[in-house]
């Protein structure tokens, strides 16, 4: 049915096979510091349409494929899909970043939440998950995602991005028990939509916990960790006759990679502040590591990136189970030609390592 | 000349003395979660101006003592009359934070940048100190503190707050020799302001690196704790006949406390995303620790404050050589009745450790 695969670098090196080099692909690779990306949001009207609709959300996630020598593709899509499904009212504001209109904050508006069938409310993206593997032809490999339950509770409980957390928390430390059931509600409604995704065509899944550093290490096992873990274990891990690779990744996690790696995942993300030679040692290769050029080295010009890449491939070291990426999402206003310079310099220095 | 020290709890546990309790302070303990705060501010007319007159800035380094039984006063200051005094034009604006006027983006900024006599550009800070220090009386100690290098730089660089730097991270990537110059001159000015604070009265100095933590680890040791280390070195450490003790304070920097011990320091702060108990095995007791409860903590009810001061307390464990405070600055919508929970919980359940 599907096209065979023309690259399997990213899922070989996500399951610690050998690779001939490291494999690469950047968080946030279809976003705007490409002018055909803003091109084509300006197309959709606003960032939400271009989500909802398959052909131009299939148009950006191949945009980056076009300029670099990516080896994975991403999903273009958000980590409040499942908010927005759950009719809470769902608005990005130019400049402002999310807002929803019906935050989540008693027990009774936790016990009103509706269950979801992502083949029915989020079946946009199930839509563009196949389109995108119909157009990438077996070019390299698609990754889904969701955000990880604590991550879009806080969106969920705050009403928006925050800072202080101030509701959840105040609900984590007050009333936990009703914050558990909003998790594990968060938790059932994140494994449906991964598995909707695999069962579309996505060959891995990635589940971003980009608010789980925000707790105390007692808090992110208990509201973070413990909700991942239940996901991966009901994930359904083969398609196309392959094993489909999970990545964990909690921003400012560095210190939890050992219990990470307990999780069932098979490879972490690791954010710019933690080495990876010592990420490495902390879970003794149990995992592959993703990861974790500092985006802003990005500002700094080719010759200096290129060096920032070579001082990462060296600190991961010798061997497989590596995926180079940035630490985090790649910044809007990066010049373009930067992030190439990056790519490049991955193909290039990487061989080595893996002689 | 001055008044003997009612309670030197704070300066005893700093230095791993016997305690019979372990004291307590709070990072912004003087700031606008408290209404005679934002009474004295609105009388200032600013918060520049509340930090330039010496009679202001000590009313508001008291109001704190008078509602809770703490056990150090903080100048109340900003880590930013290092470069307001530099001339660069400094502005806080309201609800915008602080903004840089002239921020130093070239090698020929760098050379620009004068020399500092604090008694003289910050002449206004020693005279705070002087007022406080004779206002207190005795009753407790007051910390002096500075911003580091770094996290003064960033602001310097960027011309105000950041969050993705991306200015001084060019600058660090790809002209380095560039920023260490500037970190350089950072450091003389800081070394010179915090013994102008000491001479002045300061009996404890402590260096915030409130964004140490977006560095990676080479760079963090290499830009960051590298000039804290040579200040750590240059500063008068006896006033009174006492050792006047210093705190290190990195906000993510949990996963680098071994080499921040090795600064000649005698405390660490200790943000929540570090367990307490880690930290200590990490340190090897040979420095004190100051944290670490998630200020969010306090947005819950007081019950729930109480538990988790009893978690902070045990998470360190047995022993001396332990401030209690927030793991960052206390967040100025809480209600100050919360505050009060958590340092009464601390008097009540930290005698037992020092058993």
């Amino acid at each position: 049915m599907s096209a065979p695969l023309k690259n399997d670098l990213f899922l070989r090196a996500l399951l610690r096979e050998p690779t001939p080099r490291t494999p690469v692909w950047m968080m946030r690779q279809a976003g705007r510091y490409l002018p055909e990306y803003r091109a084509t949001r300006a197309q959709a009207g606003n960032f939400l349409k271009l989500c909802m609709t398959p052909d131009l959300a299939c148009e950006v996630t191949l945009q980056p494929l076009r300029r670099y020598a990516l080896d994975a593709a991403i999903l273009f899509s958000d980590i409040l899909t499942i908010p927005h499904a759950l009719g809470l009212g769902l608005e990005f504001e130019a400049g402002e970043g999310p807002r929803i209109d019906r935050p989540v904050r008693s027990a009774r508006d936790i016990d009103a939440l509706p269950s979801l069938d992502p083949e029915r409310e989020l079946r946009y993206v199930m839509d563009a998950v196949r389109v995108i593997r119909r157009e990438l032809d077996g070019k390299v490999p698609l990754i889904g995602f969701a955000g990880s339950p604590w991550t879009v509770g806080t969106y969920v409980v705050e009403g928006g991005s925050s800072k202080n957390f101030q509701h959840i928390k105040g609900m984590l430390y007050g009333a936990p028990s009703d914050l558990h059931r909003l998790l594990a509600h968060l938790t059932r409604a994140t494994t449906d939509y991964l598995n909707a995704q695999i069962a579309a065509g996505a060959q891995a899944v990635m589940i971003f916990d980009t608010w789980g550093g925000a707790l105390s290490p007692a808090a992110y096992r208990e509201f973070s960790l413990h909700y991942m873990t239940e996901i991966v274990a009901n994930l359904h891990r083969a398609a196309d006759g392959r094993r489909v690779p999970v990545i964990l990744f909690t921003k400012g996690g560095g210190a939890w990679l050992a219990d990470m790696a307990d999780s069932g995942a098979d490879a972490l993300g690791v954010d710019w502040t933690t080495d990876l030679g010592t990420a490495r040692l902390a879970v003794a290769d149990r995992v592959a590591l993703q990861g974790n050029l500092d985006p802003s080295v990005l500002y700094a010009p080719p010759a200096a990136i290129r060096a920032e890449v070579g001082r990462v491939l060296a600190s991961f070291g010798q061997g497989h189970g590596h995926v180079f990426n940035l630490g985090h999402g790649i910044h809007p206003d990066v010049p373009p030609e930067h992030a190439a310079a990056m790519v490049d310099a991955v193909h290039e220095l990487s061989p080595p390592y893996h002689r």
